[in-house]
């Protein structure tokens, strides 16, 4: 019986893994605190319907305050426990079209993408600390990839690229820091997802990568600690070019 | 005869890399514009004795209007020429020493040591792109490694590591732009010298890392556009652990 709080989870993927999550027993799931800075119909309709096992949490992670405000009241809520899983899945990409010299979002990105995961990763690590899985995935991606920058040069946007290869660095600082405590840091690059974010014409349903984002979290042990994966979808494993979900290890 | 800016130049490697380009003849170096926020007295005596070849640019290169002034005023210095060479030295190393979960330093690193690069980069575009050799240093290191942050475990800058993750990101993306332009961009590992950043204990005296970094990026051709390089150092070549000073490329 564990419990998770995923950030970002008032769309997208972070909607669809706390949609995900409340569709198991209550044996395995005890609560999802779906931490949103904008509320959506999706998310409290999500709520409404899961007879109080989704439970909204107002955040904004990239004001520290706030993060602790959202640790205090989930402590709260947990009654003493504490919490298993942590899922930092917040985050932004903007389109520079006129060139990398022209980026002006490349601190607003950075601080949405990173500056946010580590506030929030801080203000939970009490309540992680009491829980018995100590898990926290970072959502990351393999455009975060250095190594396999060449094969995504056509797509315009450096900041976002630049703030994912910082956050898989901060995942592994964390995951050094935490290792003899028991705990595991994930790096998931969930693929390219038919989301607001990843556009109509992406890869992959919500459910299809909200499914391979949870295999990797349920079957993480502390041997996965600081890696970075892809995650792994039937059918696409051995798709060419940008298209690897094959649940292997991405390239720093 | 070419042309130099660095960013970075009024100590430690910055100033030692000025000293170093002032010292060879008038037929190979031109100009050598040593930028800084704070002046100290070895710029001010580098430059009295240079003859008029190193010149001084004040600059803050985490603000943007600094450095379109500060390429303003190269430019006009250039007299209508370009610039050859640009080297993004300055950069922060702060500790944090008590857990990377109380770690304050991460935005501000960030952007001293990331945003600094592009907002330099982007003012001195034009020049650049004017010169003939078309050369830009990103002085970063293998701490920023993630492939091998295992064995900086114990070097509590964190901010630092992710910060100059981002930074290998950045100098790709602007490789990725630039290399159909002729740019050669370049990432170097100084390796640990004994400045106020690295410490009285460090490996390498400045001028031992400074004539490493001219080495390559003399040699450099667009065939290592992109490419993330240690230093070499005779004697260093095959030291264990943490000191790999061979000239070879490091890992992401």
């Amino acid at each position: 019986m564990a419990s998770y709080l995923i950030t970002g989870a008032s769309r997208g993927i972070g909607l669809a893994m706390a949609d995900l999550l409340a569709s198991r027993p209550a044996s395995e799931v005890s609560t999802v605190f779906a931490a949103f800075r904008t509320e959506t119909d999706e998310l409290k309709q999500l709520v409404s319907k899961s007879a109080g096992r989704v439970q909204q949490v107002k955040i904004d992670v990239t004001d520290e305050a706030s993060t602790k405000q959202a640790a205090a009241e989930v402590e709260k809520q947990l009654d003493g426990k504490g919490l298993d899983v942590l899922v930092n899945g917040a985050g932004v990409m903007n389109f520079t079209p006129n060139g990398i010299e022209n980026m002006t979002d490349l601190e607003s990105t950075f601080t949405t993408n990173v500056t946010s995961a580590h506030l929030v990763t801080a203000a939970f690590l009490p309540l992680l600390k009491k829980g018995n899985l100590k898990k926290v995935a970072n959502i990351s991606t393999t455009l975060g990839s250095i190594e396999w920058s060449p094969r995504y040069a056509l797509f315009p946007v450096p900041a976002y690229k630049i703030s994912k290869a910082a956050l898989n660095m901060l995942t592994v600082q964390y995951a050094q820091s935490f290792a003899e405590q028991g705990f595991t840091f994930l790096i998931i690059s969930p693929g390219w997802v038919r989301t607001n974010l990843g556009g109509d014409t992406a890869d992959l349903s919500v459910e299809q990568s909200s499914t391979g984002v949870m295999e990797i979290i349920d079957n993480a042990t502390s041997a996965e600690n600081g890696k970075f994966y892809n995650i792994k979808v039937p059918g696409w494993e051995n798709a060419e070019g940008l298209n690897r979900y094959d649940g292997l290890q991405a390239p720093w």
